[in-house]
């Protein structure tokens, strides 16, 4: 199943895609990730929670807007998000879920429909996907994907605001870019606050608590070539983290790179 | 003669205040700079040039929009612009210019009639004061403001675009800010390309040709505090440069800080 490059492509024949990769993960025939699939649509993180949790988890959310960006939200029990797509249904539309009891992860399933509660409530969060692909449009290239690694993600000591049982640090992702390329890229996801937005950070490491930018919290170590910085964006791994800290009895995300594809298009997510 | 901080002002009445200005500076009444008058109000760069050479210098504007954002332009013979005002006549709206010929400047005076002939044409290049007002407005400090001293200038070695006798370095204007403010200040900047929009580089000030940060082409030494990395954004002093040395026969600029005051707001400039 082949994406097409956002914006350029045709809306109907992107959502297409979108609609026919949802349905073939919804019947369980594909449970691989969904990284650089149905390009120029928006893919999202997601998390489930009792309803008793909702309100804390959406305040952390709307107060840390640029780790936690809010795209879309369920009605207790109900598995639909119709924001983001008529058909959407939370609870077989990932290719990959991970189950949290107490903080912990319990298991990896491909259909949640046998944890979900009439008391559930689905939180769906912009990712990164969607302002990478508007970096490579404008021709900026990004280090871990040419040489085909997972992104450098690291540990900060910026704190997120607090709300209720959620609190801790913002994780970060970094990309390197030369001065002029990381300015283009700052410009650029500005323009996408739903996915993100600007980065937090760029230049010294130490100054937002990374010790050692060759260590990542997770990632290969990263090559930064001669007269480029680091740049550093709110990572939607954050949440995930808060959560497993939170040790809320029991909790549902996606599995990372196994994201839910929208009917949305990254276009629609610029504000410009 | 007090300004109003630009889009919290009543438009009506920022507008009235430019209007009174420009009268004073007209009948004669006011012959010092405009910097930091006439708050929410575009000011401009100002080039006349005669009409031969127009030409050239509108594709020199176009093809280095950075330094030189093209705002306005007058018709041969014509010194109205109203594009920037109504009433804006270009001979006697600013309170100093400076005249060249074969790109030595040979006299400032405070009114070019004497100078204008029908060939003439008159360009308005947006300047900085716009974006250094939306970043103040923005809570972000800039530090040649903060201690009352001119912008620092520096010569580079990044080339502009050559059009026809045009060509030559580009000139910065060089802010210090945290990473954090750096973003911010690049986030807000890229809204207004007609202002010189997003900075150029940042960091090591090497990479543009700059040999020492501490001598600049033209302002005080600038304090750069720890933490603090030096953004550059390309300036309004380039074509004055170019024009200096294009050596062109006959030539009129304002004079640095002595800007049109033009009718349009700051926040009209804003693309978002």
């Amino acid at each position: 199943m082949d994406g097409m490059i956002g914006g350029s492509g045709d809306r109907e024949a992107m959502l297409q895609v979108a609609r026919e990769l949802r349905g073939e993960i919804r019947a369980g025939r594909w449970l691989d990730r969904t990284t650089g699939m149905a390009r120029g649509m928006v893919q999202g993180n997601l998390v489930v929670l009792p309803s008793e949790y909702a309100a804390d988890f959406q305040k952390f959310c709307e107060r840390n807007p640029k780790p936690c960006p809010l795209i879309g939200m369920t009605k207790p029990g109900d598995p639909g998000v119709p924001v983001l797509g008529d058909d959407i249904d939370l609870r077989t539309d990932l290719s990959c879920y991970r189950v949290f009891e107490n903080g912990t992860a319990t298991g990896e399933v491909s259909d949640i429909s046998r944890y979900w509660r009439d008391d559930m409530v689905g939180f769906v969060l912009g990712c990164s996907y969607s302002f990478e692909e508007a970096l490579m449009q404008d021709g900026l290239i990004i280090r871990h994907l040419e040489k085909g690694t997972k992104a450098y993600v690291y540990l900060t000591n910026v704190p997120t605001e607090p709300s209720g049982p959620f609190s801790g640090p913002t994780i970060v992702s970094m990309r390197p870019f030369t001065p002029p390329d990381a300015i283009r890229a700052i410009e650029i996801t500005s323009r996408f606050p739903d996915v993100h937005g600007a980065p937090i950070h760029f230049g010294d490491p130490s100054m937002i608590g990374i010790e050692d930018i060759a260590n990542p919290y997770s990632g290969q170590p990263p090559e930064i070539r001669p007269g480029e910085v680091p740049v550093f964006w709110a990572c939607g791994v954050t949440p995930q983290i808060v959560l497993e800290e939170a040790k809320v009895p029991f909790a549902i995300t996606h599995k990372p790179g196994h994201m839910l594809v929208t009917d949305r298009l990254n276009a629609e997510f610029s504000t410009t």
